[in-house]
């Protein structure tokens, strides 16, 4: 067993007092890959420095914290913040503005949120055409409008070329969490269902393709959307919804590394219960890339209690999500793991990430 | 059309009815100037696509929108967000984190609001040296303790080397506005006093001289600070403060035309009244610069009824202002314009900043 294989083993109090070590003296892609090196450098530079008791408590599949609940007022309000630095920035099924959009409604949606308000931060490469910022703007506002979110405030700094590539947006927003919701990985328990909303690994696939810097081509499009509209459908069917989470950098086998060592229990995935379409799949297995590692931008993992499973699944089904399914359960053992049982009945460790396959994706 | 939609329409009538004029293909520095080109592009490019009655009645030094007051659930909530991209990333009197801050808080300070939340997104450069980025991070927490805001959520994005400058910051925050406060361009009437909180033109010149490539040097600190108790303070000596704006990208000359270009009416500034520390004059007399236009970072102008100004001044002066001055008043004529009234008894015309002397000073 090496040092990795027994951290996942740790019970969570162990892992608390154990953070992952942070080895580099200066920030490599890896650290901005949703993996072990981006947990590190979250835990040793961002959480020493900012902890509190509302960033403590929180857990994105993005990094260094997420949306987080704060009472004020009588108003139970969630925030969260998302970057977008993706490459290209237009791609089959999207552009870096969408992304911008939808990745922030869905942090938001993941807390138990219903988002109402965003904010765009803008920094712009200087020769950057007027043309393209135009229809990147566009199909926020389009994005902003099929979300039922208003931008309402924003900022534009541009920088000398060489400086910034294109266009990078930072998006943040607000949202109300209606007081009958608690998600979190504290309210998991053994025997719940695990759901997963739809195919994976399309987001990540589309943008690497778009690159063109490989030697195959495939028609594969982002799954970008916003999932508000279906977390709404997904709690009104399922109350007592656990846990939920978009399945961005490092996709389904990173944030369910992160559930599993948050409970200190077992995420069982069957691999039946993860669809990945047959072009995808393909170009996955070109690359050599795992889909479980890759990137979705309107896909997300749900855990619900075993008895409001089927219900979940009908509401996710009618809400957007024609293609969820169960994918997996709640386990005792083996604790503060992920394990994937295959179709032959075999299981494999699921780890986490290290270093990035694919960077700038988002 | 309610009221406010009315008078809104009407005071901007005139330079709605003539937007200024787009003329570029591509992104310019210009475009990052808090200028005439920074407000074309808002204009053509992000109040197209995204005006809503909030962006469209929002006005800020910043370019896109700005903090703008949000009525849900009973509270009345302030959102800004700000992009940083100041080069060098440290600088005598702060770094590029706590002018993230600092820039934030201010924001929803100039809209009355009172800044509770910030969130924070940061694109790295692979091969940023870690030890920087914790003392950034470090100063962050210390300029948020002192501000009194919590900075509850994040997201890191690593770019690879050359994609990005160093390290870019977005910080967006929530504040809460007391239902007694009204400020907005509509609340300004001709007869009030312009108060502005300190010496000018530290800031852009403390990032001029840090970043070495001039053959002066002079010891002059960057003026980054929170404002938000100063205008506290304000608010209980003078209740009716009609309009706030901190004086950051294009100076206080850039904040007095859109005052005056939102008002339609004449911001008639008194030179004696606008302090410049003699080192700054000088570094802006080699260098040509004109020190209205230089970027401040915690400095801000405030119009209040002329039977406040007293009130307003001395509360300022035990708040954390000590040098805060008079330094004008609003008129009737010329209308939608700014003039600068010399020792001498000269006037002369202070128009907007056409391109960026400074480029990446925040």
């Amino acid at each position: 067993m090496n040092e990795d294989e027994a951290r996942v083993n740790l019970n969570i109090d162990r892992v608390r007092a154990r953070p992952l070590p942070l080895k580099d003296d200066h920030v490599t892609l890896a650290h901005g890959s949703g993996g072990k090196a981006s947990a590190a450098l979250v835990e040793h530079v961002f959480m020493d420095a900012y902890g509190n008791d509302v960033l403590s408590q929180a857990g994105d599949s993005g990094v260094v914290a997420t949306a987080e609940l704060v009472q004020e007022h009588g108003t139970h309000l969630a925030m969260s913040t998302d970057s977008y630095v993706v490459n290209p920035i237009e791609f089959p099924g999207g552009n870096i503005g969408e992304l911008a959009i939808n990745g922030t409604v869905n942090d938001l949606a993941m807390a138990g949120a219903q988002p109402k308000f965003l904010t765009a931060g803008f920094v712009l490469e200087e020769g950057l055409a007027v043309s393209t910022l135009k229809t990147i703007v566009a199909s926020m506002r389009e994005a902003a409008d099929k979300a039922g979110v208003k931008i309402i405030a924003g900022d534009t700094k541009v920088v000398p070329r060489g400086a910034a590539d294109k266009l990078f947006i930072t998006t943040a927003g607000v949202g109300v969490v209606p007081s009958n919701r608690t998600v979190g990985a504290e309210q998991v328990r053994e025997g719940d269902v695990i759901i997963l909303s739809g195919p994976i690994a399309d987001h990540g696939m589309a943008v690497m393709m778009a690159r063109g810097d490989l030697a195959i081509q495939a028609p594969i499009e982002s799954d970008t959307q916003a999932v508000n509209g279906m977390v709404e459908a997904l709690f009104t069917a399922a109350p007592d919804t656990r846990w939920l989470r978009d399945a961005t950098r490092g996709g389904v086998a990173t944030v369910c590394n992160e559930l599993a060592r948050a409970t200190a229990k077992a995420v069982v995935l069957q691999d039946e219960g993860i669809k990945v379409r047959e072009l995808t799949r393909a170009a996955c297995d070109i690359l050599g890339i795992d889909p479980l590692y890759v990137a979705n931008e309107g896909t997300f993992l749900a855990v619900v209690p075993a008895d409001q499973a089927q219900a979940a699944l009908d509401a996710l089904h009618t809400s957007g999500a024609p293609e969820a399914t169960i994918c997996g359960r709640i386990d005792a053992q083996p604790a503060a793991s992920v394990v994937l049982v295959t179709g032959f009945g075999g299981t494999r460790m699921v780890d986490m990430l290290v270093g990035d396959p694919l960077p700038r994706i988002c």
